[in-house]
């Protein structure tokens, strides 16, 4: 029988506060005391690393400090942290069965919904990060295909694996031979891209839209995405959208269906089960035959509590008009932001959905001032992103938005002072 | 606002059982009825696909059939289904929060305890998939040493994306461009890749033992690890353990101490959190700063009900001796299985260790002894596996081990009928 070293209790030292101590400590068992998009180092000082409460559009740091929050922890809270008919549906299935030898009844009702919910899908797999899907995603239509090309947008993320991570450390060439680059809705780039794949192209691979980090956000325009899907029926291709990101704000159909072009493949997670871990790769019948080629899997993914939970979050979603609601707070927010950054006299873009907003400031080339704005925010109760998009929710009602606002006026206040 | 058609009600249909009802329906929406691993098509008739109820080493199928479960969803289960000490943690963790814009403390009690556990783990990084471990660590390998090339054994099983899973349809050439191919326990063999790699040699990956499908399982000899670990530090290369399918419970400081041999990097997940979706990369210090420098990462990484669950798991593993438990558990069973062969007259194989049982039977090329016993066993109640490693729990205790050799006993009965 082997025995461990009772451990040093996680609670703050002296002159320390007590993120600062669980920094400190993580720094010595995790490298760089966290991987990822989540390592808040990558933020300005002040924000918080650690959070010990969540509920409704509100996170609560190891200080107790309280803020608004508009990043949904990256996407996938979309209803609300907590939300009561997720964790219902949750713990009733939790009660009778997560994992077993293989899937609850619940995954045959919850492909259905997936499949009369999103039009292009004839099909769907589950899995558990977006970046399982997207790489499903390429290898499905490589298989379906029988070839090896894949145009994808320069800068576009989609996952961290060496096929698309944007660190090259540890990344082979060989990892990227088959992918060739194009200008996110330039239809001219595209065109070349795939004229240079020649016969030997299986797929386009393009996010819901442009929402790369430190730049404008850009909706896919209706003539990028026609030509998009005309050259994939041209050149016998598969039309791959990334909805991970994206989707269920812009679309329950996926986010394309606002432009009236459907994929042959899509990839989701992030807000499909309101916080649980669980992805989706949905297809047409074209690539059925492909999805039973290639083998696929995971410990987890069949695991019934993710699934139950998504059940009650595509209803909910369905049933609350979820993207309006979203929409019209997204707008809340654009109009007030915009009406502040004026009278501070302040140059801010606001890009892409409103949904997912994105707040710039012009000649800002360091993101000097959106941080400071960011920060001043943060000591105001909210929580926003300098340079990522950040995300709207079912739970950020008017209140909440104008609560938002009036922090936003401090911090515009407090980039006016040094920069007005 | 959008509204979806009612769902037809999952319940069997006249003459058709349940199971085979949610498979007809399944079919439609998924395909081949279902992904990877847990597809029942791999298996012999009888098995069933859906589960609806899951209790300490207990599963019930949706015809309410009860089984004593030898495969403990492929290896998560480890403490028994539904532990109480664990749902316990991680309901007390889901009440405060589970995703936000960061951790919760927990993940630094996580890894603390993971290193203090773990001999060779400086630090550690948390996912969710055992791919996403093992694709990490040969990053990681890469990045840590600037090379590429990385020796596999030949059929080891590593995951399910292109550089590694078994299936080759959508993969392409450059997926694998380097890795290159070792026969398990083979000592001249390694050396021979080693030489074939020259000064290009990243690592070598290698399984905690050798537990590929329809064949013996071997454990790895002394010898040919500390080969492993020498050529390793001759070249300057890093030898990674792959303990996802094994881990925790051959040794809880990971397989290979068993050998007395310590992996620079070890892959993790399965049975870390009893069932959650956790994984693991655990590295020493010479690997820290390409943990830093590689980007990783994915949209529940951070989750703390996991993790919560993991802190838990790994608690109740060290506090009740479980490895120790698996151990007396296997030899009986093992032991009830090969007088049970003798007395039937039927040679029968079992191999690797004791926890993690693997029965094949003599002159079966076809395996359809393995699958009529395995059947036959299935009908009384417990459920094997013809060809694929199995597990046991802290949950088998000697009245289950009894009660499946009970079974197992009209099971060889069947196939010395057949057979004898």
């Amino acid at each position: 029988m082997t025995s461990i070293a009772p451990m040093t209790p996680l609670e703050p030292a002296e002159q320390e506060s007590f993120d600062a101590s669980l920094r400190r400590r993580a720094k010595a068992v995790i490298p760089g005391g966290l991987w990822g998009h989540m390592n808040a180092a990558r933020l300005p000082e002040g924000y918080p690393q650690y959070f010990v409460r969540a509920r409704g559009c509100r996170l609560w740091d190891v200080e107790d400090n309280e803020y608004i929050d508009f990043m949904c922890s990256y996407g996938p809270m979309i209803l609300g942290y907590g939300d009561e008919d997720v964790e219902r549906a949750a713990a009733s299935q939790r009660a009778q069965a997560d994992i077993a030898n293989g899937p609850a009844p619940c995954v045959v009702e919850l492909a259905e919904l997936v499949v009369t919910t999103v039009p292009h899908a004839d099909w769907v797999i589950f899995a558990k990060n977006g970046t399982d899907a997207t790489t499903a995603c390429v290898t499905l239509a490589r298989a379906g295909t029988g070839r090896r090309k894949v145009l994808v947008a320069r800068g576009s993320y989609h996952g961290a694996v060496p096929w698309c991570t944007p660190s090259l450390a540890g990344v082979t060439a060989e990892d990227r031979a088959h992918l060739l680059h194009f200008e996110y809705n330039d239809i001219a780039s595209l065109e070349a891209a795939a004229d240079e794949a020649g016969d030997d192209l299986a797929a386009i691979l393009v996010a819901a839209f442009r929402h790369d980090v430190r730049r404008d956000q850009e909706l896919a325009t209706p003539e990028f995405a026609r030509a998009a899907r005309a050259l994939c029926d041209r050149k016998g291709a598969a039309l791959i959208v990334d909805d991970v990101r994206a989707g269920f704000r812009l679309h329950l159909g996926g986010s394309w269906e606002t432009l009236g072009v459907r994929p042959d493949l899509a990839a989701w997670s992030k807000a499909i089960a309101n916080g649980r871990a669980l992805a989706a790769v949905t297809g047409n019948d074209r690539f059925r035959q492909a999805a039973q080629e290639i083998f696929i899997t995971g410990s987890f993914w069949c695991a019934a509590v993710p699934m139950a939970a998504a059940i009650a979050t595509l209803h909910k979603l369905h049933a609350t008009d979820a993207v309006g609601h979203m929409a019209r707070m997204g707008e809340r927010l654009r109009a007030g932001i915009e009406a502040q950054a004026r009278r501070h006299g302040i140059g801010v873009r606001q890009t892409g959905p409103v949904q997912m907003p994105m707040i710039l400031f012009d000649d800002d080339p360091d993101l000097e001032k959106g941080n400071l704005f960011a920060a001043a925010a943060l000591r105001h109760g909210v929580y926003l992103h300098p340079w990522h998009n950040m995300f709207l929710s079912l739970a950020h009602g008017e209140a909440e938005i104008d609560q938002a606002l009036e922090a936003t006026d401090h911090a515009f206040a407090a980039v006016a002072q040094q920069y007005g």
